[in-house]
């Protein structure tokens, strides 16, 4: 065994098809082929249709929550529900998270104020929050990360004893749940992304879900779904909708739910025990959740322990086929606009600072095999063992 | 022969079957579910995949217009785009328009000032726009309406003069032509959608169309398609891709195009021949355009010369299962939040006024047959004809 047997230092890859990160789970050709038959046969394809329909049911259903609206995607939902909510001024989300968040914000003409992170869950620092919130600050925006939950009853708490709102990018969380009560439930509203890379997907898309009659009735006016309620009073508007061909898809992978969930699960079994035995590679730690969806692979590369660095980890396995992903990088608060325009930023977040620059997403899901994860595991234990010599080798 | 013979007043209805506006033009099965089982086998759904290419360079090809980057739908493409124009404080355009035009201006936090309507093509009146150019107005927003076109020379003339910038709301525009050039080349962009009411549907869906090298690359980071170009600096994203799905669903309907557009034209004859009989009902003139796509059939009801209103119109042919429609109503001056917030409106724009409270749609597109349109035509004949006891009959 020597640094010869890396492709990235002339060797075969280890995988001739890529693998990916994305959770990816699509139903059999045969029942996507007769949803899609139906929606042909009916030639209803967008604007609140009867798969529309019987999806936000099931979904309510499932989730057990007063509202399931479907969006054309998570971004836009986000955008709709900031809107929806009323808020002015800035709104508090963790630094380290999707970019899509605090875009959000800024076509509802608003503010983002970064909050830094817990370093063994990645999930919002709720300790820090509290001094976040001055007069101009209208919400909190929570988010769920990696099939984890961010601490809802803390953050629940304080937004009501300071006055704001509370909402959640609840992209990766479908399915699990706090205490029993399923992500959907928590804050003014919460929602969730079923983009393929999470495990509820419809190619794309997304649903805003909430308790609350009255934001339910002013996001559905605003999604512009003829036929989806009474429309209400808002000053707000997008095309939000959920085509057909999305829900049929969603439809189908929700039925599958409990199944994919088992295997993500049971993928992640194998690599909490390979990575156990590899010193400085340290997974995440899901908190708060009664139930994970298992559905992100995430762990901290200790480059002193381990040996060779992140970035360095993902170009060896990028070469072996594995495209591993380097987590949120650039964190927000070091994005653009958010570098330039809020430079008050760059020295107040060590730890989403160094998530960013330490966190790696191994692939998981549909098309990922557990030999394909024993041998992903195996690069990397070998990875760690020839850190000295990959250190000084010359990439071919 | 007497009102006892409409479904209003308690005959059966002309028609089984509901008769819509929407074109809805659709592949047949066969080539759906070739086009569908390749995505299917790719497990390749979304984020610039190989349809969605293929659909850039055919649409390039066809328009003949150096970039044409798919989004998810056309307000999210008109928000985009007035981001990467770089737009600040007011935008005039068209009040007789469609309100997904004056919202997109709101989530890219701009101000619309409305402008008033040609009574004989709708579009926007020309000799209003200088006369509403101040220091705080950074663009001029177009509209093509109803397969017509605006007055594009002029209002290039316009902009250049007065160091504003121009661009279009194509909705309706896609495969029209001014002078011999298609939509999609004036201005420094245009938005075609690709809703399933227009000739050109991928069930949801637009595109952005400009011969601009450096918005495009603005427009393509923003749309957040990962492998669509070299990434470029940009303030603003959002998640504005089309899905596979989306795409080859617009990919078939563009082999179609000519045969589609052929079909409206054919029933477009139909409704002129018969209702140029009609006194009363004034079909739009298409201004500018050498090439129309004829997707819409749109008429003024004169209600002294018809003998009936619009919206008594409108709910004789309801009864008959033909869901005609109010265009544009209320007209955007008048929707909310425009009526509360910008007041000074409510008093200048007597044409597009007059336009909301007098315009029909009448249906026309695939599920529209020819001997649909000849009864549709007898339905308004006789309605003229019977308006005198139509007006003093009870409704049963």
């Amino acid at each position: 065994m020597s640094t010869k047997d890396f492709a990235l230092f002339g060797a075969p890859p280890a995988f001739a098809e890529s693998l990916h990160c994305g959770q990816r789970y699509f139903p059999s050709w045969q029942r996507y082929r007769e949803s899609f038959r139906g929606i042909f046969e009916r030639q209803y394809y967008t604007e609140y249709g009867p798969l529309n329909q019987q999806l936000e049911q099931k979904l309510q259903q499932f989730l057990g929550v007063k509202h399931a609206i479907c969006v054309t995607n998570e971004t836009v939902g986000m955008m709709m529900l900031a809107g929806a909510l009323g808020l002015k001024g800035k709104v508090i989300l963790p630094a380290f998270a999707h970019i899509g968040a605090a875009q959000s914000l800024g076509w509802a003409g608003l503010e983002p104020v970064f909050c830094d992170a817990d370093p063994d869950t990645h999930q919002i620092d709720i300790d820090q929050v509290a001094g976040l919130i001055d007069k101009d600050v209208s919400a909190i925006m929570g988010a769920h990360l990696w099939g984890g939950a961010c601490d809802t009853k803390a953050l629940a708490k304080l937004a009501e004893a300071r006055g704001v709102q509370l909402y959640f990018d609840a992209a990766h969380g479908f399915g699990c749940a706090v205490d029993g009560i399923k992500i959907g439930n928590f804050g003014r509203a919460e929602v969730l992304s079923f983009h393929q890379d999470n495990i509820l997907n419809a190619s794309e898309g997304g649903c805003i879900c909430t308790n609350d009659d009255e934001l339910a009735a002013r996001l559905r006016t605003m999604r512009s779904s003829a036929g989806a309620g009474k429309p209400v009073e808002v000053t707000k508007t997008v095309n939000g909708r959920m085509s057909e061909a999305q829900c049929a898809i969603a439809l189908l992978n929700l039925e599958d739910f409990a199944q994919n969930r088992q295997n993500n699960q049971d993928l992640c079994k194998i690599y909490e025990a390979q990575l156990a035995a590899i010193p400085g590679l340290q997974l995440v730690r899901h908190g708060e959740v009664s139930v994970s969806n298992h559905q992100n692979v995430v762990c901290r590369v200790d480059e002193s322990e381990f040996g060779i660095s992140r970035d360095r980890l993902v170009a060896l396995l990028k070469a072996e086929n594995v495209h591993a992903r380097r987590c949120f990088h650039p964190v927000l608060h070091r994005s653009i606009p958010y570098a330039q325009e809020l430079p008050q930023y760059q020295s107040r977040l060590p730890i989403a600072d160094s998530l960013a620059v330490s966190c790696i997403q191994l692939p998981i899901g549909a098309l990922v095999s557990k030999q394909n994860v024993e041998r992903i595991c195996e690069i990397l234990k070998r990875a760690h063992l020839e850190a000295p010599e990959i250190l000084v080798t010359a990439v071919s």
